[in-house]
């Protein structure tokens, strides 16, 4: 019989397909993968193609001084970083006008290149530049929430190959985050007796063991409980803190290194699987409430939403998190 | 600049890429079709191949007997229908035993149909069938939510092409169904002085006109103000009641028109586009509640949610509701 489990962190009940779970390695998919140049000058991301993007707005450079990782404003932006925000509201329709920040990250200069093999001080420099970023973003008092993440490949939504993440400033605070902090706010008074449901799904899980992937001195990467979905992965710092702006510099040091880890483990293990990853953080005036938690959602994008999922928004997981788990700890790397 | 617009039904922001919106006619992509036979002798769904799956559970007929549409327990199915309900919950550690019902309802005898090209009154059958399952399943007191659904194309999550709905009985209540349940409550009690949000948003849509597909006696269809993604219908009973299971035949005749008629307009203007359906309802017993109201949501799966819609719930949706709407309505059927 399969089990429903919980996700205290989302909200939502996960039917674990136990019984007909697919065995971990039946996930992977050995994609025609085309091989690609080191560099390529049609792509925009490219060295010696600076004058295809806008402007740069910050860089991380090298000892002989060439970029490392940049961010530019996309050319695509969905919101417009110039204007008011104007409000609508008449009966049911209601919008604000979409002016905000988005931003496209070059993570490397090579246009072959993928996270799971950048050395770790390379990994260190994005997470930098990510800090960087979210920091500045929320500055701009227009900006209600920021988003950092990454689309690896075609079933993850990306068109462009060449390594690189985004940062959305978004003037609305959005729904599904909305719900995550209520449920965290719920739990911490109501359920938990005044203990952050982060933290105390982190002790549980580090008790478990089953589900731990990886850890280190800041940092526990695990799959969940109640996965939403086949290695889904979540990387939970050990301190308690609500925004990635308050990360120390030892913490990304540590970061770069289990996050580089995971994404090698997917490579090697599910062979490049496509992926997304998303840093959940609130901003950093909330850096110290006592409910929330910063941490990363890391998705392989190795399933399907159909129509239960769209209708309840309840996953049927047919991988078991614990093998899944176990799975990925085996992996050499 | 894009409008961010506020979904008053689901509580999300959309942002409605106003500037970079892709013409409808863009959405279409003729896929590489395989012709079908009318009978495939390897299908578990065609005639005489009824002995492939258990055994059923309700059928339809015409006048000479034959089975026209039937219902039978999922093979495949995410929850067991023995068993009774047991729950655990240590820490942030809870789950519910999957006992459950999953029935597939086999909607034509036709292997190579589509609902879109089926008689109305054929379409009528499939919704008569809907309703009686839908209360059968309610009647299981370990059943505490049902999820009527159809998953149609590869790119939709089905994998058998004889055209088949399903209906899942969940042993939980889903938490994005509690979610739109709260959301309705607070509309209802706090925002619309006693009205429910439902009726407010069809009153809306009705007196802006541009945003409907098409309408008849029982029923509208239409393209929401704040779709969540291109070409999203939704189509709203005129009367308000919470439950599906309380159509009466008069609504089911004019649902079936209404949905065939959406069905071959999407066909037709997108090129048989694949999609999802989903009947969102409460159960009889709540069929009386005044802040829910059920409905059908159509979604063409012409989109991709990527990192930003994981890590917000928000979605970018290049196509505006207005001018999908027109170009939906001048498709000629």
């Amino acid at each position: 019989m399969s089990e429903v489990r919980y996700n205290v962190i989302s909200g939502d009940w996960v039917v674990i397909a136990t019984e007909r779970a697919k065995r971990p390695e039946d996930f992977t998919h050995v994609k025609q993968k085309e091989e690609l140049p080191a560099f390529n000058p049609a792509c925009p991301f490219c060295p010696g193609c600076e004058d295809k993007t806008p402007p740069e707005t910050f860089r991380l450079a090298d000892a002989e001084g060439r970029w490392t990782v940049r961010s530019i404003p996309n050319k695509f932006s969905a919101f417009s970083p110039e204007g008011d925000v104007v409000k609508y509201k008449v009966g049911s329709r209601q919008f604000i006008s979409g002016v905000g920040l988005h931003e496209v990250i070059v993570e490397t200069p090579q246009h072959n290149m993928t996270t799971a093999l950048l050395p770790r001080d390379h990994v260190e420099q994005i997470l930098q530049m990510y800090k960087n970023r979210l920091i500045a973003f929320y500055e701009d008092p227009r900006v209600e929430h920021v988003i950092i993440f990454k689309n690896h490949g075609e079933g993850a939504g990306t068109s462009l190959e060449h390594p690189h993440s985004q940062i959305v400033g978004t003037p609305v605070f959005p729904g599904q985050v909305m719900g995550r902090l209520e449920e965290a706010i719920r739990n911490y008074y109501y359920v938990n007796f005044g203990e952050c449901v982060y933290c105390l799904c982190l002790s549980n899980e580090l008790s478990d063991k089953v589900r731990i992937v990886g850890e280190n001195k800041s940092f526990v990467a695990f799959i969940p409980y109640a996965a939403l979905s086949p290695f889904h992965l979540w990387i939970f710092p050990r301190r308690h803190v609500s925004c990635f702006g308050s990360i120390t510099d030892e913490e990304i040091s540590d970061l770069a290194a289990i996050l580089k880890e995971m994404l090698l483990r997917l490579y090697i293990g599910l062979d490049n699987p496509d992926y997304n990853y998303m840093v959940r953080s609130l901003s950093p005036k909330e850096a110290n409430s006592k409910y929330f938690h910063w941490y990363i959602a890391l998705v392989p994008r190795v399933s399907q939403a159909a129509g239960f999922e769209l209708g309840t928004g309840m996953f049927i997981n047919t991988a078991l998190p614990e093998a899944s788990a176990q799975f990925l700890r085996d992996v050499k790397i």
